[in-house]
């Protein structure tokens, strides 16, 4: 016999147990349903796009894309949504309608150092709502209220979310008054979107060493005070503040509640150019960012001349749940069916295999046990690891008078019935 | 500006429309449920493997393994649900519980080829129930019917299927009182898979080439004969007619109709070694197999020294149902929403935005069109578009007096109506 080989996934990739594979599936689905009635469309692309798509620069994700070659084609596997979501918007704009509103759900690779929270192989649930040369910014809410809303659908599983809202229009308008360069700017945001991770003294020597004692007090004056409340003389910034002061009336006329505007939220992608957002699990601070998302230009410019302006989020579902579930945080339920049946013998299998099809015709998940050569000790070691609410055991005596015998598993008790008696105290 | 990349997906990917990707969906939504209503657990496998895993032999499916590497490690990506489960189950064996039952709705990758009907990548929704040791037959009759009771539940799309129902015992048995030695016989079974595809002549001829004359009338004698029917002095092979009409009976009694006991049936796959199936549409004669399965021994002894004995079996998802869509076969439907709500200006924002939110908390799929600065014959356009049945209309005489313009847009009857009234006329 030639070698065994390895049973594991390789390293990075995520296979759930039956149980907490249900409750995943559970999550996305309810997230869909939320994302549907809110008329988004699902786009399922392609896992692999040419090479010259996926790009292949020299930044960190680059490094990270699985690339591969099968006769003169060069492709690789796709390691976001917002590549193939924009080579799609600008490949059907002749097909779809615009503004147009679509989510996926699909697997994202990533050949990165595997650890903790980070999988090579994940879930993310996209979200956008897109329009040629231009989108009012009346979406921007609405895309954050139908995340919150999708969120809200699994409240069960993960609690409470709240969304911290930013600005990226804010800062460049802050940025152009302060007279900072581009360069300037962009290493800013990057220390901006840090600043979490630094204590504030650290915080405020890295804004001094890059911008000068004056400035940075005018950066820290920005964030540490509630954004209506920000002291300028500016005209600019002022207008930026109404528009921010407006964006949250529309946030709660939609209904939005757990919502935070905080300055600090840079998110790190270069594309976006308005309003950014960040969701957090109420119930664990201490975890990162569950999703997130904002406003951008020019998505598709890569792919088409016409410009596109869009707004749009992801949720980052596999690493969110499974973390949740890796840690037990979310409870499983090991019940796999409603009804196990048992047989006696091969004399009652026709009988068995009639109840097992009218169980089914009813929507009562059966699992039964086929192999009637099998110990009745056997059959109810099965039984007990099904977990089923109920037992239902068919023997000769059930056969010949046209009836079953039905288990409570939980109580223990033991009824002899008719199969539609039996039906009802199942259903009940 | 550098040059635009291409916008289309590489040949051989599948890109849908939003409304073909809905009626997908629902398929397989439908499908799915009904595999679960049967006890069967998801799993969602990986779609990156070793290399070793995938094996790669010099057959044919070997060389369309899309093959990489990434630093050390050599992998490639899954080309059917068959190898990622066997691993899975030699892997997972002390957390599950036997007889297992699991299915799979996943991405494969082989890169053949593009022609009609043949993809790069395509869902797949494989079946198993599997067991170490043993597993009673009943197990495979309960699988036929279950993917039976698959395709019933989108026979609103797909019409009436039937199954073919072969046995690969049965030409085991009788190829061994033929005495023919096993090279002959694995010639036999391609040539009699291949059948459906020879006219009877040159079937005649080739079987004659191979096996000769006198065993050749016997093996026509079988295949041209109703199986309950065959005239056999051997007992071994009475054995096995025997058997296959206690198989018809157990499907009977599961209240299996559209099937057919058919000895041509054998499966291109060398791993069966018992029942084999293939199902069909009736509508579309012309189609080739929607899907098939059989039993198999030692599926996992590359990864196990157990023994692990499975019946299970394949529906061609994306084959089946990118074939119809694209031919026309399925209608779709081209309504994106239940409600279009348009806004006659931005004094109306704050209360559409609260319609919506009511809306959508019905249950109501409500698309808005959210650019206020819009004229209304654009606005009117997108309602148009979205081919919703109603649309919602807001302007300042609503606001004012708290109620909304509800518009049927099959009849074209318009009314102004409260809040509540307006949604009993949605949800009628």
């Amino acid at each position: 016999m030639a070698d065994l080989k390895p049973v594991k996934p390789l390293s990075g990739f995520i296979e759930l147990s039956p149980e907490k594979q249900r409750v995943f599936d559970y999550a996305a689905n309810k997230i869909k349903k939320v994302f549907e009635t809110a008329g988004f469309v699902h786009l399922d692309l392609p896992a692999i796009e040419r090479a010259e798509v996926l790009g292949g620069g020299s930044d960190e994700v680059s490094t990270q894309i699985y690339f591969f070659e099968k006769g003169d084609t060069k492709m690789g596997l796709r390691y976001d949504g917002t590549i193939g979501f924009a080579r799609y918007i600008a490949g059907h704009q002749q097909g779809i309608f615009f503004p147009f509103r679509s989510y996926q759900f699909a697997k994202n690779y990533r050949g990165e150092r595997p650890q903790k929270g980070r999988y090579r192989e994940f879930y993310q649930m996209d979200i956008d709502i897109i329009d040629e040369n231009s989108l009012s910014e009346n979406y921007d809410a609405e895309i954050i209220k139908v995340m919150s809303d999708g969120y809200a659908s699994i409240s069960d599983l993960i609690g409470e979310v709240v969304v911290r809202i930013g600005s990226r229009s804010f800062w460049n308008t802050a940025f152009n008054y302060m007279e900072l360069d581009s360069n300037k700017s962009n290493d800013l945001f990057v220390l901006i979107d840090k600043k979490d991770k630094l204590s504030d003294d650290d915080f405020r020597l890295s804004l001094i060493d890059l911008i000068g004692e004056k400035k940075s007090e005018e950066v820290i004056a920005f964030l540490s005070t509630d954004y209506s409340k920000i002291n300028t003389k500016n005209n600019e910034i002022k207008l930026e503040i109404d528009k921010l002061n407006q964006f949250e009336n529309k946030l709660k006329a939609l209904g939005l509640k757990n919502y935070k505007i905080d300055l600090s939220i840079m998110r790190g992608h270069g594309y976006y150019t308005g309003v950014v957002f960040e969701f957090f699990l109420k119930n664990y601070p201490e975890m990162s960012a569950i999703g997130g998302g904002g406003r951008y230009e020019n998505l598709c410019e890569r792919f088409s001349k016409k410009q596109f302006i869009g707004v749009g989020g992801a949720i980052g579902f596999s690493r969110m749940m499974v973390a949740l579930l890796d840690e037990d945080k979310i409870k499983t339920d090991t019940s796999f069916a409603d009804v196990t049946l048992l047989i006696m013998n091969d004399n009652c299998l026709k009988y068995s295999l009639e109840i097992i099809e009218e169980l089914r015709k009813a929507n009562v998940k059966t699992i039964p046990f086929l192999d009637t050569d099998k110990k009745f000790k056997k059959q109810m070691e099965f039984a007990n690891k099904i977990n089923a609410k109920f037992a239902i055991i068919i023997g000769e005596y059930e056969v010949k008078n046209n009836q079953i015998s039905l288990k409570n598993m939980k109580t223990g008790e033991q009824k002899t019935l008719t199969m539609k008696d039996a039906l009802a105290e199942i259903l009940k």
